[in-house]
């Protein structure tokens, strides 16, 4: 099958043979896949993984269980062993066994076949597009903001960084009513916020006042976090989105001093998010930059690191 | 008056005039001081402070209201405003325009006498004697860890750091009966935790396991958070006691992976230190390693920066 895979370089490849599923395993022919800032870490090296990249996508049921076969469907990226101490205790995107398509130990979605736990399945209905279906994994991820910092509406809320990730965390704070405000460096994508009535400031007009009760860390860099900090209110919460392979060099005695809370967020419910797609709550269609065919997934590489990309998808099979 | 003071150099001097209580305010004889990580700090540039340097307590009231003349007290630290937004929401302790005695803008109390809020005052029972109300605003500071992190006896909850802070914050996590251990690097200051009945284990022993429902970094040094992030088990919560004055390169991305929750810690609730106190619940005698006459504060520094130095303390005057 036709596979992007890294092996120290992204690649390309004609991958043999195909994935066989396990037990309890669904294959899934891939539609099309989204390219996320996660990828572009492990493009240089994050989580050491080797493999098939990719953990946003859509696709159709090709193998598995009958009740499966031939329906559209969107994947949880975490493959839990059900069985380890932090799996019985209910937190199995948290199992210490785990595999993460395209992340960690497991295959990912950038070619024509993959296999996935059924149990991380989720029908997508006919009023979600494949093009909006990419966006459930990485949509879930922004409601689990919500979910681990509850925003009431007159909350005081920056996200801070306007890119791919930052515009769905905002939109999905937007629906809470809080006083937002995203901040971040890229004038397109801040502009892209405007338009979507959310209310937007360039980084370097922006006054931090530590009057803010919230502030989402989704800039991608490690100097977000030291950026974040003097916007807090004394007793205000950091949500942390980003990922970076990188260490940062942060000053943590404002953080003490001012008895900051700071709640790392990762994977959030898929539930949440595809139902704010089939009702058009969130429009995620004015966030695609380019769709290119898998053939041209360095080219796709290459676009989403340009500054002020939103989502590049590669098309993989047509439904 | 005699006293100790910081603008630039720590310094014992003759300081003119007295301090004179504004409205509001007691003046208060000091007996005994004690001297904590963050005069050691201040002694380094921290905080920019200039003026009379302390402000852990214990002393009798000499000016002021009549109500409070002749009693022995302690005293609440920060003086807030009354009026900003934080005051008026409850938040007297992080108030926007507070001086902080000995810390920020406010002399201490190293010194014969000190200006001090009446609304800080504490009276000490006869049932605490000075040397362990000298403790009250440390005892109180490890307090504020159970107030801001519900600690429950099946929890496995490590304290990083067995100096002076450590110490105390294990001896109040050990009330909670949870499953407590302190993880350091001074084999004396180790093996008088195990005297009190905590486990102790020295840092180059533990092996961090992802496995501890709460870690309180009390090391004061900036490599602590990086030490205790791998001792954090998913979901679980890393309390930060250490103002450093420097900052850290910490790898943050640990932190959003396993959704853990950080919480800056400060100053806590003075009634729970004294009741402990009074209760004899909390041993704090055993942790007095020296004390100096306000004269030979340059010596009782230094005393306080030695490896396995407990508390130092300033004899001022006679009660």
């Amino acid at each position: 099958m036709r596979a992007v895979v890294f092996d120290g370089a992204v690649k390309f490849v004609d991958r043999h043979p195909d994935p066989t599923p396990g037990t309890g395993e669904a294959l899934v022919r891939v539609h099309l896949a989204g390219l996320c800032a996660t990828d572009l870490q492990i493009a240089r090296g994050y989580m050491r993984f080797r493999g098939v990249v990719g953990h946003e996508m859509v696709g159709t049921v090709v193998g598995g269980s009958e009740s499966w076969i031939g329906r559209r469907v969107a994947c949880e990226i975490n493959a839990p062993c059900r069985s380890c101490d932090l799996c019985q205790s209910g937190l199995s995107n948290h199992c210490r066994n785990r595999t993460v398509m395209g992340i960690d130990g497991r295959d990912g979605c950038f070619a024509d076949l993959v296999a996935v736990p059924e149990d991380n399945l989720h029908a997508v209905p006919d009023a979600v597009s494949d093009e909006e279906a990419v966006f459930i994994e990485p949509l879930a991820a922004a409601y689990q903001v919500i979910q681990q910092c509850p925003v009431e509406s007159r909350m005081r809320v920056v996200v801070l960084g306007s890119g791919r990730l930052g515009l769905l965390v905002a939109q999905v704070l937007a629906t809470t009513g809080c006083e937002l405000r995203v901040v971040g460096r890229n004038s397109d994508t801040l502009s892209a916020c405007e338009k979507k009535g959310i209310q937007a400031e360039h980084i370097e007009q922006f006054v931090p006042r530590a009057d803010c009760d919230v502030v989402v860390e989704c800039t991608g860099s490690p100097e977000g976090v030291e950026l974040a900090i003097p916007m807090i209110r004394p007793r205000g919460t950091l949500v942390l989105k980003s990922t970076c392979a990188e260490a940062a060099t942060v000053n943590l005695a404002p953080v003490v001093v001012n008895e900051i809370r700071i709640v790392g967020s990762r994977c959030g419910p898929f539930p949440e998010a595809i139902d704010a797609l089939a009702r058009k709550a969130i429009d995620v269609r004015s966030m695609i930059s380019r769709v290119f065919p898998i053939e041209r997934a360095l080219d796709a590489f290459e676009a989403a690191e340009q500054p002020g990309a939103l989502k590049v998808m590669l098309k993989i099979s047509t439904a």
